[in-house]
């Protein structure tokens, strides 16, 4: 097993190490849609023109999410393995205020710059570089498609409804573009992710949902304290109830994230892993556990989970939900602002302890944090809500492995809004690059993607032909 | 002729006066795309329920341009007139920083106030606006259409591209979205104005390009500027070169105003004016004039431009480009940040001084008066410049009377972005009121928009049925 893990690392790596690019900078307004304040910085993008027919060769570009855009780059093969075929350049536009596109350096991420940190500001930003990767011209020459996984498939869809006459389609992947308040259940993303476990192994779930009570018992004496510090190999030893809460946290976390990426491969997206990670883990809670020993295969998940890749000596739980390879500091203000998404849990449907959805409490926590109140409403009024369907050329595609899908569109909207669901796919898998362990029906996917994005440059070039003659 | 002129004005007022709503006022966020500013403040809007079917009637909804929206509801007749027979609800909105949409009161045109009026800000004011009539539902019940003239009209055209799962559809009357940097060329808008005049008498153009010269020739001595200030019947005397230029840019405007509003019948839309203004105050240019002759003629148009409704004793010049009814103070910023529209003159194909597009100049003047420099290719990046196309259900309208027709979308672009030219009419004469003197082709077009709307609403009424059977 192992061996064979291993090969598909030393496989994934050289095919990785092919994505080659140049890190450019690219100057944007602080703020696009008023004029109170006029500084500019510059935005990080990474392209590669190998492929690129300079006649009329598309640009595939990735409308970066929350986080580093190098990492995206990394992992979104289907760009980098398509692009000969469709002879683009390739493009990888990193979102303002992550990664290193920060507007006020080091202090960005203070409350008195943060405010220009939302998703129509960074759209803005992506229209511009792409206007000047068009050359500044009124009648642009390149059709240009938007790409994104998860929040960046939702920038990806957005930036197709918002800038029509930018991108002539976009491909987003496992985006929860209904995980608003009032539009999908709390509850989904918990029960699906309990899913992910209980598919493996009924037992599974069941002791992750016993877990809660047992870690929260050995809390109780300073005896116990140390025996669960040492089972999970904490880094720091958990203290107090502020450290019992940042402890749950990570292990929620933990589970949603091994859900989220749950491959047929190994691979190092969000945190280092081995091929079907939520299977290695249950192998540890396949049969009821109790007490210490309960604790002992929970101790084992977490070692899975933060060093798969040997690096880690310890457990630095204290990152909370911020564990991993993701930089995304910035995400919890949008969560705070724009991108407001109810989670609940109440343990009998779901796996994890009872957590009801409690707007008012969540908005007072943003508050003192940022000093602002989210806009529940704010996101569904600017990208669609309920309404996609009065958009066109965009592809939603959800793995069925994947908790996110909970928030995703699963039946096609229209003829050019379509729904491609893909089972035993986890989050955005089709966007990954090809492995000998895809499944087949993300080979499938990944087809219809093409056929999509074909169809897409076809009607660009004969509404340019149209306008030429006219 | 004046009998005839005051029954229709008669007419018209009593058409006016059935136009009857409900003022009301709406809480929008000072800033929609970002959170560094948390304020809120009222945008008023207009209502009238007395034809709406409140089960699933339309909403008729006018994206207010730069003015008090009183005035546009008055002359929008248009959407008045053919609410009974959509069982519609009227919603007139006020755009951010005019009439009383101000966020900061008296002080909102200040530059430290002012950066917050943009047609985005204005767009999202309109989309929160429709989400509460709505009624803050997931699934939008009443199909909403936008409508606008002039500015409104871009805005309307704007609204749909940028929130098309908020409005099915828009009527873009005289709409000259594409009167950007490099996307018309900047003498069409004043050779239009000078064919208005041209095509009521050569004379008449003729007589307008040799006033420039003898006008100034006046300023030279105290004598002459007496007979200047005398035959203009001048508020306050022209007493030095700014005055000069204020009076100048005053009468170019005028001629502007007259092509714009050259209307079949009299209205007070920007100034009170009699039926057919243009070949009104030609039958005082139609024969070759010079010196003094030339300076009464031009006296009897200003006269008629600014006493037709015999209440101003005097002009008062020093408004400049800002005379009239429209209080549209705020449009000077708005032209100097992201409505940027290139306009020269030559003296040749126009009647006007020659006046080369310079746009460093133009910049510079901006940054003088509000500490701002323009932003050229804002509009043309966020509402689609050349690439309307990729839009959907819009009708642009265009009288090929109205100089602003040169900015306009003259041919169809697809089966749903539709172009509706309109021979004899003058600035979105299609929205007005309902009048005996209307052409034939101003009525044709009226039926066309009528066919457009009923097609529109019946494709939502159709989604909604899908939506609800799924």
């Amino acid at each position: 097993m192992k061996q064979i893990i291993f090969c598909v690392i030393v496989a994934l790596s050289s095919v990785i190490a092919e994505y080659k690019y140049e890190t450019k900078y690219f100057k944007v307004p602080l703020d696009h849609f008023g004029f109170q304040r006029n500084e500019t910085f510059n935005i990080k993008y990474l392209v590669n023109d190998d492929n690129w027919d300079r006649g009329n060769g598309p640009i595939f570009f990735y409308t970066g999410n929350e986080g580093q855009i190098e990492l995206f780059a990394k992992h979104t093969g289907f760009m980098w393995e398509i692009a000969a075929e469709f002879r683009a350049k390739i493009v990888f536009a990193e979102h303002r205020y992550y990664g290193s596109s920060m507007p006020f350096d080091k202090k960005s991420l203070d409350k008195e710059h943060i405010g220009y940190l939302s998703s129509a500001q960074a759209l803005a930003d992506y229209a511009d570089l792409i206007n000047f990767l068009q050359g500044n011209v009124v009648k642009p020459r390149y059709p240009v498609i938007a790409f994104g996984g998860s929040y960046g498939g939702m920038l990806a869809a957005y930036f197709r409804i918002k800038y029509p006459h930018v991108v002539i389609g976009a491909i987003a992947a496992s985006a929860p573009v209904h995980m608003y308040p009032g539009m999908a259940p709390c509850g989904v993303f918990n029960r699906l992710v309990t899913s992910s476990f209980k598919t493996v192994d009924i037992n599974c779930s069941k002791n992750i949902r016993q877990s809660w009570a047992v870690i929260r018992n050995y809390t109780k004496t300073p005896a116990g304290q140390e025996v669960l510090n040492k089972t999970l190999n904490l880094c720091s030893p958990v203290k107090n109830a502020t450290d019992l809460d940042t402890l749950m946290e990570f292990l929620e976390s933990m589970y949603s994230t091994l859900a989220m990426v749950n491959y047929p491969f190994a691979s190092d997206f969000l945190t280092s892993l081995p091929a079907e990670p939520v299977r290695v883990v249950c192998q540890y809670l396949n049969e009821t556990l109790t007490g210490e020993k309960l604790l002992k295969g929970i101790g084992k998940v977490v070692d899975i989970f933060t060093n798969y890749d040997k690096k880690n000596p310890c457990v630095n739980y204290k990152e909370g939900d911020d564990y991993g390879n993701l930089d995304a500091a910035g995400w919890d203000y949008q969560a705070c602002t724009e991108m407001v998404m109810p989670m609940c849990s109440n343990g009998v449907n779901d796996m994890f302890e009872p957590q009801p959805w409690n707007f008012t409490a969540y908005a007072e926590e943003c508050h003192k944090k940022y000093g602002v109140y989210p806009r529940p409403d704010m996101a569904r009024l600017e990208y669609g809500g309920n309404r996609l369907q009065a958009a066109s050329n965009i592809v939603f595609s959800n793995g069925l492995r994947d908790p996110w899908t909970g928030g995703g569109i699963l039946d096609s909207l229209s003829d050019t809004v379509r729904a491609v669901v893909i089972v035993d796919a986890a989050h955005h898998l089709d966007l990954m690059p090809s492995n000998p362990s895809d499944p087949e029906p993300v080979k499938i996917a990944r087809n219809i993607h093409k056929q999509h994005i074909t169809r897409w440059i076809n009607q660009f070039r004969e509404q340019l032909m149209t306008t030429r003659k006219s």
